[in-house]
């Protein structure tokens, strides 16, 4: 097995608490929040994956901001709500400045104590990614954080995940993909990661016949993990 | 405006109906069988894509009926639902052999009657596409049943669309692809099809930044839009 020299997270829903969207959702919409929040989440999603899927040479790319209003706005007229300007303001505005995981920061200076180069690879556009990373606290942690945008392919793309061995000038098999997504985690370790899934809802494994190198609960798991394969942390 | 030279048809929950699916899973699971539906329905199409965008040259394709059962057995277990082979075979038979829509076999005659070349272009492969066709009662009624099979890409790849063009040696400005699916109809609108979306659930449109050509509830409207389009049916 290759000696992990760098580990690149997922955002949204691993470093980055999106549970605050759907509370604030629910509070706004009282009793439908929640299905607010999970077809908002759902078409998000679907959106990267049909402008990707449609044109590889990127022709069809928006960035994920913009993906994320588009997506709300689908959500909101589906689901029969009336989404005046500043309720959208609202949420969006949940949406940008999220909180960290409560072990999240611990683990992640842990990481950078033990001299581990660290990273994000996100779906997230640039700025986006910015303002998420300083309002959970994590500025100046990270090596490097990636973003799609420099290739306008979204996950599970392979221009994708490339960005990581590119930024770090390592072979794919030496860097640990972290994601709180199957399917990001199976996606990774297709293109060739080490993989790790923090499967914080307890889901059963995707059937995508490719199983992530690792997987636990949080990040806490993540650091057992690492220091499992050989990892000072 | 071109004119128009064919017919393509999306199959699933277009020319079949998948309710019957539905209908069958609350009977084995009385109060979880649409929840298992949806699920199921959704992670069939999730793996579909995911598939296409980690590998657009067909390395990671597997055929939608492996897709269908991985799928089914992903939510199954996601729900708490044991899924017994006697239980599993039964949901999959149901799948296998669909109903066509009340409305659709008289529309499809009559434009068959109108002398229109019809055609079926689905993510399904060859044999479950055999099998539907004939338990929908519309064996005989299309010049080409392609599947994407051929080129080992998924809706929304631009090689999978390319299939209706090829088939019927013509440009795809003069053809109509019908889809109850929004995302479909605009992924083929992207591709350059005319394009009619029937939208029976009376979904708000994808926010896609496309519109299909036409929009209606059932293939009566489709109809109408036709002959609106200078087609004598």
């Amino acid at each position: 097995m290759n000696k992990i020299r760098a580990v690149v997270f997922d955002a949204y829903g691993t470093l980055f608490d999106v549970y605050s969207v759907t509370a604030r959702a629910e509070q706004l919409f009282p009793g439908k929040g929640e299905a607010l929040a999970l077809l908002w989440r759902e078409r998000q999603i679907d959106y990267t994956r049909l402008r990707t899927m449609a044109a590889p040479d990127g022709a069809l790319y928006k960035p994920f901001w913009a993906l994320t209003v588009d997506a709300l706005r689908y959500a909101a007229e589906r689901l029969g709500m009336k989404l005046d300007e500043a309720t959208e303001a609202q949420l969006l505005k949940e949406y940008a400045c999220l909180s960290a995981f409560p072990e999240n920061l611990g683990a992640l200076k842990r990481l950078r104590r033990a001299g581990l180069p660290l990273g994000i690879l996100s779906n997230g556009n640039p700025e986006m990614l910015d303002i998420s990373v300083k309002s959970a606290g994590m500025h100046g942690l990270f090596d490097h954080v990636l973003s799609v945008d420099a290739v306008r392919q979204y996950k599970t793309a392979p221009a994708a995940y490339a960005l990581g061995p590119q930024a770090f000038d390592l072979p794919a098999g030496d860097i640990v993909f972290v994601s709180s997504n199957g399917w990001d985690a199976c996606g990774a370790t297709w293109y060739g990661y080490k993989t790790f899934w923090i499967n914080r809802a307890g889901h059963p494994a995707e059937r995508l016949d490719v199983a992530p190198t690792g997987t636990g609960h949080d990040m806490n798991d993540l650091l057992a993990f690492l220091a499992a394969s050989g990892v000072a942390v």
